[in-house]
């Protein structure tokens, strides 16, 4: 099994560690022969052989079987080239570890059969240890012995954004449970969001001690919030989660979609890199994170649709936009879509590689 | 009938038209007594009224009725005493008109039988004149005379919301194949949406002509866009729409959510009123729409299902937000939730009068 399709001709080839690789080094914001590029959901429905993989399994149970996740986790490192992996899993697999009873269902996501609404439903919010993710840490260590000198990035999902699904009961357009919650018992608010911030660490503790080289925390729906709402009621819980990881040596990354008003708070959480969705460019979400902070992003995955020529142009847009940082990963400022032609993310990386050579 | 529970004490009796109503005035910068409150989707399945008469009515054929259009944009007017009414209607409504064959799915939204995704679709969309919505005529007719002073704002969406139900063929999280659109074939996106801006424009020219004091145009998703997208694809016909409608003699509100970057660009438009989601603090929003327009907004919807004393405390934030503007229409930042206790939206309305009065 090779990592990449050009593992002869990819930059990233003259990396000898993930700890030392361009993506690692982008993340910290040293200087790098060239930008770094993954895209969000990678792994997943815009991959044949992942559809083929996939067939006739349900994505919980795919997320709990480490070499079909080790598989699926490779399979864009190997077509694409790019410099990094991230762990295939659902953003929900570690609160089903926890005790909550949830289906995630194609078309739909998580539903959740209880869902959390009151101080007694936290109360049966369990913490996390090893054992009861012990199918990570095992599809970690698969991927760090294949994945050579390319880093792997663990995943979890931020406090609000698994206390959404878990107090709605599913996905939502407006989190309006959840924020009703939020404003009515903010006392069971900060108990929740403690607790999934407890076993947020604990899972992406898993996932560096089993050879994770960085980590993401997808704070996917915070966007959905005001500044100040944000700043009360979430901001000191993903604080938790990234201090705690502070002395794990791992860059920490900080994303979330919609972000225009978070981008200042969301850098005081505390990672190293912010990601940023395409609404805000590169140059302006910097001066909003600090001069201290790199930054991730920010393609409009629906740019994936459009005809070469004009992705072209607006990858170079991104890349010149990307130098106001002190380091810059490309990638979308969301996940891939189905609907997107694998061989063009193939050729986006390519792209990004040339462009960016320094 | 009369027009509201409240007639003999709510300020904004004291006015002897629509046309130098507290609402009229707030939106042209004019100094008012007091600031003026209505809501988006004020009329609508929060009112058990609405909900009542609706039934065993589809949502479109309920739009071609007059007389049931009259009562139910009345009912809120009734209820809560707010500061104007909007007409009921549907963002399809005038491309039904025009041609397109749709219906209205509850729990679902518009759904397009063939979507509009080639120059020969475009073709097909005919312009429209008064014959084709005499109902919405009839409607402002009736409510102009039943509502006295009560100013009426009448009800379009913009070209790129249209456009997206359109080419998507319903409701769309991500707009991609819209955006595919845009990106692919410039020329016959360009040519919807100035067919587009020609039916919005004539269906806000009936209701003015009607009587209408007001209007405001809904462009709900353009916040999925970058703003250079914006300035490319979308601003030149929604710039069609306002200045077509600057002799009307009426003020004119653009709205939009999640428009934190788009607010500049978004008032270059050509609105006298920027409606701004919660998202954005109303005094930063002053700075980005400039110093010669008022705003509308921002109190989240998900707010009113909080306790009282916090609905208060941020009723009481917006109003001190909106003094930065030269004009303030109190407002959410987006529609009414269905779940919403009507008795909070009357008391809001109550409290924004006594807070702001002058």
């Amino acid at each position: 099994m090779t990592t990449t399709t050009s593992g002869d001709t990819a930059p990233h080839a003259a990396s000898a560690t993930p700890a030392d690789s361009v993506f690692v080094q982008a993340c910290r914001g040293e200087p790098v022969p060239h930008t770094p590029v993954w895209f969000m959901r990678q792994a997943g429905r815009s991959l044949p052989e992942y559809r083929e993989l996939r067939s006739g399994t349900g994505m919980l149970q795919a997320c709990r079987q480490p070499e079909l996740v080790a598989e699926i986790t490779l399979q864009p490192v190997r077509r694409h080239g790019v410099d990094a992996a991230i762990l295939f899993s659902d953003i929900v697999v570690p609160v089903a570890a926890a005790g909550v009873e949830l289906d995630i269902v194609a078309g739909t996501g998580p539903v959740i059969a209880d869902p959390v609404r009151s101080a007694a439903d936290v109360g049966r919010l369990r913490r996390i240890s090893l054992d009861d993710v012990g199918f990570v840490d095992e599809a970690v260590r698969l991927l760090v012995a294949e994945l050579g000198a390319t880093p792997l990035i663990g995943f979890a999902g931020a406090p609000f954004t698994l206390a959404s699904y878990l107090v709605e009961g599913g996905p939502s357009r407006t989190h309006a449970r959840t924020k009703a919650l939020m404003y009515a018992d903010p006392e069971t608010w900060h108990a929740l969001c403690a607790r999934l911030a407890e076993i947020t660490v604990e899972f992406l503790r898993v996932q560096v001690a089993a050879g994770a080289s960085a980590v993401q925390l997808f704070d996917s729906w915070a966007g959905a919030l005001s500044e100040a709402d944000y700043r009360r009621y979430v901001l000191p819980h993903s604080v938790t989660v990234l201090h705690s990881l502070a002395d794990a040596g791992v860059p920490r990354i900080h994303f979330g979609v919609g972000t225009a008003e978070l981008l200042g708070a969301m850098a005081e959480a505390g990672a190293d890199v912010v990601g940023v969705d395409w609404r805000t460019p590169l140059d302006a979400a910097t001066v909003r994170v600090g001069p201290d902070r790199s930054v991730q992003g920010n393609l409009d995955p629906c740019l994936l649709l459009a005809p070469w020529p004009v992705i072209e142009t607006e990858v170079r847009r991104v890349l010149a936009e990307g130098l106001a940082a002190p380091g810059h990963v490309f990638n979308l400022g969301h996940g891939v879509l189905p609907e997107t032609d694998p061989e063009v993310l193939t050729r986006v990386v390519e792209l990004v590689h040339t462009v960016s050579a320094r």
